[in-house]
């Protein structure tokens, strides 16, 4: 088997500002291509801890892809180091500057001396040409035979060269066309999902990938080389199968975000949607209009932070709030039903709570937090109980979530799968 | 200064199904103790490539965490591993084998053969007891000097042994002679930032580093192990050199975040802002709320996403929409004077523009994006010209930052250093 191995280059990688995505990214496509990636190295931009690394990968790999450190500044030592550790020297390629120029040209930009920095590769290098980014790639070939590729460190742009440049020329055999599907899911844990997935039997060749992708869990299921429709009709059944265990969760499939499914079914239905948003402030709106198009189905939403907000721009009455706190399901419940009066909108989610860290109270700990979402059948209320260390962010991100999957399910009829959902309230119930 | 690295072991980190994580926090961890991690590794569950690994480390390191493959099944390899890397053989240990049956018994579990062995220890390794998981850590000293922990991979085991047994152990008395400042800089990007630095001449000792934080830029100065309040003082001369060349891209500087420096100042001025958004869809009102007690200088806000919704929630004459078109410097003038008014506060941001993908025409194209602030001084307008290129979600999130920046520099005086910014615009000014 192709021994391959990679190696992101980055201090910021290594003192705590940033995490390295991009091993572990290589290491599902090549999963998926069933190639066990050998190793992964993260090392600073030091020349000489480079060059080590590079020495040491050549005794033991086929090939190696680099990430990071292409870059125009003084502290991006990656094209330095392959030029020393090859033994030759930079040379600057016209063409690779005449793109760069191009690209900058092409927004408006004037290219700095830094910048033309990004056109120099060592001698021989094989240039790896990009549409993505400002900075190109190359590819060397060290005397041991081992080659090495140096991608740029920016995920989206080693995306690219990844499945542009560097999956052709390394795995050119390997059956480039896989069928995969992607199951997203929110609500359950990693663990928990992988626990009510146990005992599945997958079919021998589909490799099925949990990957935690805040706060949503994604399943891929990828089956590599097969003929025909084969790979494709694998994929399909244990799709089927995933879902019978974990439909209740599903939040979205393949590509589709949550907020596109969500406007996808109210495009279909003829429907609108606003939102009333006290500790979210603001997010369920933002991810509705993530989508494009999404004017369509919004029309506005309302920032109700503080009591008197909830009063005068939906209608919550204060009595109410005084009788039972702003964290309520009255409230809530009111909330809902007046964004959606407010805005003349056919559905409407709101949501309040405790996001911290201070409000906490022995009855009403950060974390507690009431989602409502008024219906054309009623309002539908769901309490959550999160975790106060969760801290401030996660608590709204898991709560906007939750609202916009609560919509998701009453538009697609599944809500009553939802044991912790109460409703449809009728009117005047709370 | 101590040189730490760490090695992840384990197949699933190289396959595809999971991402180490473990390294990175090790790297915050140690980070924001003032060491750098020297190097992390992920190495499958093979016994030569573990110990090679092992080995490679000794020569560079005087501590290597390790983490994973303790677990009871077979292809966990490590502590073997560890043992034929030092030569001795494995022990089992008595005290960790009744610890190990005690947790079991606690949550009504029967041990198996499997799990007995992970009270099995290299030869005079010190064993690290755990609360949180099943399997112990263990340390072991190399004839090279190097010390080698070996814990669990689970995050929530390997954060505890960290802080348990791994810090108080390896940084006994932190270096505290660690002094770093972080400028925070929107509106300039990382190669123009360089280069408007260029020549300047930095104290030996310290480091400058640059960090993509889209949409900012962050810059850090760091000095490492200086005397008293030396490198105090040089990171402090430094960022004064820094700021008298980028002060007026900079929005925040340290931990602090831009919505936070903005409330601070909110919070000193006894002032409230409010915001009506169109294509940022509540980004800023979400950015705003981001900041635990916020409720001091938050009250509500309007997410006006329709020409309607602009005229009946901040009062946009229709006539005014009818002759400018929507994204216009009179409408979001409008717009921001009426979130205001509407919402009593004495502060309000208004954005409205093209994010795209459609809606773009060769007068208005994608990007074409309007900020306006009203302040009690009067209406300040920015025009923002981004690239249809950047796509919808950079270009909603550059144009919440522009809004949030504006009106930072409003409150700290400074807004007249942005050549782009008009105002302020008296009452009936457009």
């Amino acid at each position: 088997m192709l021994r391959v191995e990679a190696m992101a280059i980055g201090d910021e990688l290594l003192d705590g500002r940033l995490s390295d995505t991009n091993g572990a990214r290589l290491a599902r496509e090549l999963g998926a291509r069933g190639v066990r990636l050998r190793r992964v190295s993260i090392v600073p931009d030091v020349l000489e801890d480079i060059i080590a690394a590079l020495n040491a990968a050549a005794e033991r790999s086929d090939v190696i892809i680099c990430s990071g450190g292409l870059g125009p500044t003084d502290d991006d030592r990656t094209r330095q180091a392959a030029a020393g550790w090859l033994g030759v020297g930079l040379e600057r390629s016209q063409e690779s500057l005449d793109g760069i120029v191009a690209r900058f040209a092409a927004v408006g930009m004037k290219i700095t001396p830094n910048n033309e920095r990004q056109a120099d590769f060592p001698a021989g290098a094989r240039i790896l040409e990009t549409v993505v980014g400002t900075a190109p790639g190359f590819m060397c070939e060290h005397p041991s035979g081992m080659r090495a590729f140096f991608l740029p460190g920016v995920p989206r742009e080693y995306d690219w060269f990844l499945s542009t440049h560097v999956m052709p020329i390394i795995l050119p055999d390997v059956d480039q066309t896989l069928a995969r599907e992607t199951i997203k899911v929110f609500g359950i844990g990693e663990s928990a999902a992988e626990h009510a997935l146990g005992g599945l039997e997958l079919p021998e060749g589909l490799v099925l990938g949990y990957r935690a992708h805040f706060p949503e869990i994604h399943l891929t299921l990828t089956a590599w080389g097969m003929e025909g429709d084969e790979g494709q009709q694998l994929v399909q059944s244990a799709r089927q199968m995933i879902l019978s265990r974990l439909g209740r969760f599903m939040i979205a499939e393949g590509r589709q975000t949550l907020p596109e499914r969500v406007g996808l079914r109210l495009k279909e239905a003829g429907a609108t949607v606003s939102t009333a948003e006290s500790c979210t402030g603001g997010m369920m709106a933002t991810m509705m209009t993530s989508v494009a198009g999404s004017s369509a189905w919004f029309n506005e939403a309302y920032v109700t932070y503080s009591n008197d907000a909830k009063s005068r721009l939906v209608g919550v009455d204060p009595a109410l709030i005084e009788a039972n706190g702003a964290v309520s399901r009255p409230v809530v419940v009111e909330m809902a039903r007046g964004a959606a009066a407010a805005a003349g909108a056919s559905y409407a989610i709101a949501a309040s709570g405790i996001a911290g860290p201070g409000g906490g109270t022995p009855t009403k700990p950060v974390g507690t937090v009431d989602v409502a979402v008024h219906s054309p059948q009623g309002t539908y209320y769901r309490p959550l109980g999160m975790r106060a260390y969760w801290g401030r962010e996660r608590i709204r991100q898991v709560t906007a979530h939750h609202g916009l999957a609560l919509l998701l399910k009453i538009l697609e009829g599944r809500v009553g799968d939802d044991p912790k959902v109460v409703g449809p309230l009728g009117e005047g119930e709370q």
